[in-house]
């Protein structure tokens, strides 16, 4: 009979930044008991995604064990730990746990969802544990860029598992705990069997640096600018967000906070005690009566989403708000890698209004959350792990992240989203591959990633869409002409005449030409429109459109 | 009766980066006589140009006045300066003046659309000038990240105009001619009345770096390795092929250029001379002879293209060669926005091959070859125009660039694409609004950025497409059932039951309810059933689809 055994099982978030989702268990082999660290998402883009809403992970594997899970733990409330905790709900049922801040902000989304918001359980920070089965689990303060990252203590028979989460080693991140080497020392000090680590900022050579940084320097900015001054960064970024009110109140003006985001994030902080001493607030509204010069707008959208206030402000109005020339604009922020369009098209049209447009200046009013090649070193040192799982990046990084493990001593792996590792002896085994994937949300219908649906989308983007209708009557005979629906495509080819029009007298042609046989088998019918279609499209115009062809017998 | 005047309009460049089109004009207005300075495209996204193979610029105004053009100047061979001359050269039909290794580029274009080769005339450097009606003009040599870049010394009655086209201060390009200073003030010193000049790098704050601070670190970052070693930069680079292929050698290695262009554009700059101590090259089939760790490989696609050279490569083989655990692959180039994730994609794929992935290392592999602030202002006091233009930059380029000038006692004005620009006096002067934009090579077909043809595909992407077809007979009564083409949309809704089967039965429920005023009215008719499938779709799967709607009528 085989030997009760620990596990990790990445379902998102190895091999890719974003839409994290670990799986730890502990038990006979296919027996384990479960628990879920992060259920999180990750965003759609027009390359891959069209129309999508959200991307979460596929969670087949674990809606199959449900009843072994004994919980799902939250680092942090960013989105991509969080984000699909309230859409996997109903699939998982299982408690979530996380500490103030985090359970704050979850509690709002189960809401939002109709979920009872009574699954969600608040945690102290370390050295409080939660017993769930055979773990003992604590969440250890980390210092990142949103209040309240914990990394996780998890104990059972097997050892002691770090799990870090999100984190940076800030000695004065100004809202939350500062990271604490001797706490780390302490949770180390009897052994650590495994390390899971962050991996974001491998490839950084230099220590990261401290939110404790910038507050000189976005309040000597703000303090040298004339007109009215905007500045955008994350909204859970609950430190940076009091950097950039405080330094908008030192500077004599009335700071007003855009965007849903913003302002749920502040609130949610302030409720919980995270952010105590945070400037008064005004509306939209009140900011209408008070001189533009006097204003300190602070608003969501640092990445360039459309519908963000950074971008409406860029666009126009914004709730009665218009940046004119002479204003300046703050992007307290780094471009997350693949939004930079969409970023610098906001930056032009805020040119376009004469509005001076500041980036982070290469650090200067920006410092990331994650912890740098140096200070993942620096934690390997503290922590003396037996072995480093390498999570949180993509292939590169994960790669990166191991070497550097194994140059110092430390047993490794790299670990992708579907590899089920065992972790129980002194190196990572692979245990198992399982099944993972993508799902996405659209609209209000949950897809999978290889449905096709998606695929379709992307042909008629770039091929565009041609509808082939034929009516038959009682005698297989063409009943009328055959006519074509053209979307996508242009109007006019190479003959000078309507692609319709052509398109509608070659399928013609064809069909009066038809043999009987031809005419009554339903798939040979449409494969010869199709060609037909697609050949005369690609003559006339040069390209080979999606072609649906719809062939209606009057029987 | 109006006197003579200097124009200047910019029908792409000026507001973007890309797809650069400028004209000069002089004569009384109205009649100038025209030389066009560079035809460039711009490359499509599936952000806002799925399916379009080329963005070049809207010519309508220059073709209306084809017969005032003097002729088309090409500063050098990037895409974005030579891309649209073939392409555009049957509109416009005017000779094409280049330096020797740009036209040798441009002819092969011109060749490869069946138009006269002749059509294209090799000038030599300054000081030889060529006179074109009122124009007097010379092609300056400059340095810049491709060889012969030449800046344009444009001499009319109303003075001396210098269009920079793309250029740094690099005192040492390795290819081609190294920035003249002393040449430069020569040519300012009798007084410039406009310089018209690069602002891609206004923004970077030091001065920028020379091409020949590269190979000593690339020589041995490539005699460190073991394995194979692929590098990839921008072919067109000529100076940087040539420092990676002079490493490769040094190594030991031998070289293998890969990709159409890189082998293309190395053919021109030996054939025209511009280079000529370039190492041997082997072909890919006889690189299969060669031991892999004796091998060097150039390839194209340093922007992630899927189809070029590097993709391939990444992927899995390329012609017969194939990367391996313990390879080495430099990226000696920068991603230019908007490429970051297929860059970033590659190389994660070329990491789980086991490849190491160098990056240009925050510079130490690659340099700019634009001017950065210091060098723009340097160019500023040595050319010491009355005024200064920006161009070939986004708008907050240009706006910062004119900021420069003006501070330093310059005229200077944000010109934008479609701003006619009288240059005569003593400050730029607006003299009208163009209307310019934006046209799509789309397969074999031109179309207008505006046609409404793109918005169709962007919309079937993010909404998918739904195709209803209802058939009514003599009487205007529905002869059969509607029916629906579904794509690109899940096939579940709500319901639980196939979403075009509930859509037929509604569509079907509104016909047979439908009166005979609505049956007869075909805008009616449509509208209803666009509504009716929009809203099921909407209730089923949260979506509001794109909806052709098909009313045959058997009459």
């Amino acid at each position: 009979m085989s030997t009760e055994r620990l596990i990790y099982l990445p379902l998102g978030g190895a091999g890719e930044i974003g839409m994290n989702a670990y799986v730890y268990g502990y038990g006979k082999p296919g027996k384990e008991r479960l628990i879920v660290v992060d259920l999180g998402v990750t965003f759609p883009d027009m390359d891959t995604t069209p129309g999508v809403d959200l991307i979460m992970p596929d969670i087949t594997w674990l809606r199959e064990r449900k009843d072994q899970i004994e919980g799902v733990f939250i680092t942090h409330a960013h989105e991509d730990h969080i984000g699909a905790v309230s859409h996997l709900y109903g699939e998982l049922e299982a408690p979530i746990y996380a500490r103030a801040f985090t359970a704050n902000l979850c509690r709002r989304k189960m809401e939002e969802r109709g979920h009872p918001v009574d699954a969600v359980t608040t945690v102290s920070a370390w050295p409080e544990v939660t017993k769930l089965g055979p773990f003992t689990i604590g969440v250890a303060p980390m210092s990142h860029s949103i209040p309240e990252s914990g990394a996780l203590v998890i104990d059972t028979a097997a050892g002691r598992v770090v799990h870090t989460g999100d984190f940076k080693l800030d000695p004065n991140p100004l809202v939350g705990e500062p990271f604490d080497p001797d706490m780390w020392a302490e949770i180390a000090k009897d052994g650590v069997q495994a390390l899971v680590c962050d991996s974001t900022n491998v490839f950084s050579p230099n220590p990261g640096r401290s939110e404790s940084e910038l507050p000189d320097e976005i309040t000597k900015l703000v303090a040298g600018c004339s007109g009215l001054v905007a500045a955008t960064t994350f909204a859970s970024n609950v430190a940076r967000v009091k950097t950039l009110a405080d330094a908008g109140e030192r500077a004599g003006r009335s700071v007003v906070l855009l965007g849903r985001a913003m302002n749920r994030m502040i609130e949610a902080a302030k409720e919980t005690g995270v952010l105590t001493d945070f400037p008064r607030t005004y509306s939209a509204e009140e900011a209408g009566d008070i001189p533009r010069d006097n204003l300190m707008l602070i608003t969501t959208g640092s990445q360039g989403e459309r519908r963000a206030a950074t971008a409406q402000l860029a666009r126009g109005k914004y709730r009665g708000l218009e940046l004119k020339d002479g204003d300046t604009f703050l992007f307290s922020s780094k471009t997350i890698p693949g939004n930079e369009r969409g970023v610098i098209y906001i930056m032009n049209q805020l040119s376009e209004k004469g509005v001076d447009v500041v980036d982070d200046r290469g650090g200067l009013y920006h410092v990331s959350g994650h912890a740098n090649g140096p200070d993942l070193e620096r934690l390997h040192d503290i922590i003396k792990p037996k072995m480093m799982i390498p999570m949180h990046g993509e292939h590169r990084h994960l790669r990166q992240h191991a070497k550097l493990a194994t140059a110092k001593g430390m047993a490794s792996a790299v670990v992708v989203n579907g590899m089920l590792m065992d972790l129980t002896g002194d190196a990572p085994k692979v245990a198992d591959y399982v099944e993972t994937g993508r799902q996405y949300l659209d609209g209000s219908v949950r897809i999978g990633a290889l449905d096709g649906i998606i695929r379709d989308r992307i042909r008629m983007a770039l091929n565009g869409h041609i509808v082939v209708t034929v009516i038959l009557d009682e005698d297989d005979e063409p009943l009328g002409e055959p006519w074509c629906d053209v979307r996508g495509l242009p109007e006019l080819g190479k003959s000078n005449a309507a692609l319709v029009d052509i398109l509608e007298e070659d399928l013609n042609q064809f069909l009066m030409r038809a043999g009987a046989k031809t005419l009554r088998d339903d798939d040979k019918l449409e494969d010869n429109l199709r060609r037909i279609t697609r050949q005369t499209t690609r003559d006339e115009i040069g390209k080979k459109p999606e072609v649906s062809v719809i062939v209606s017998r009057m029987r």
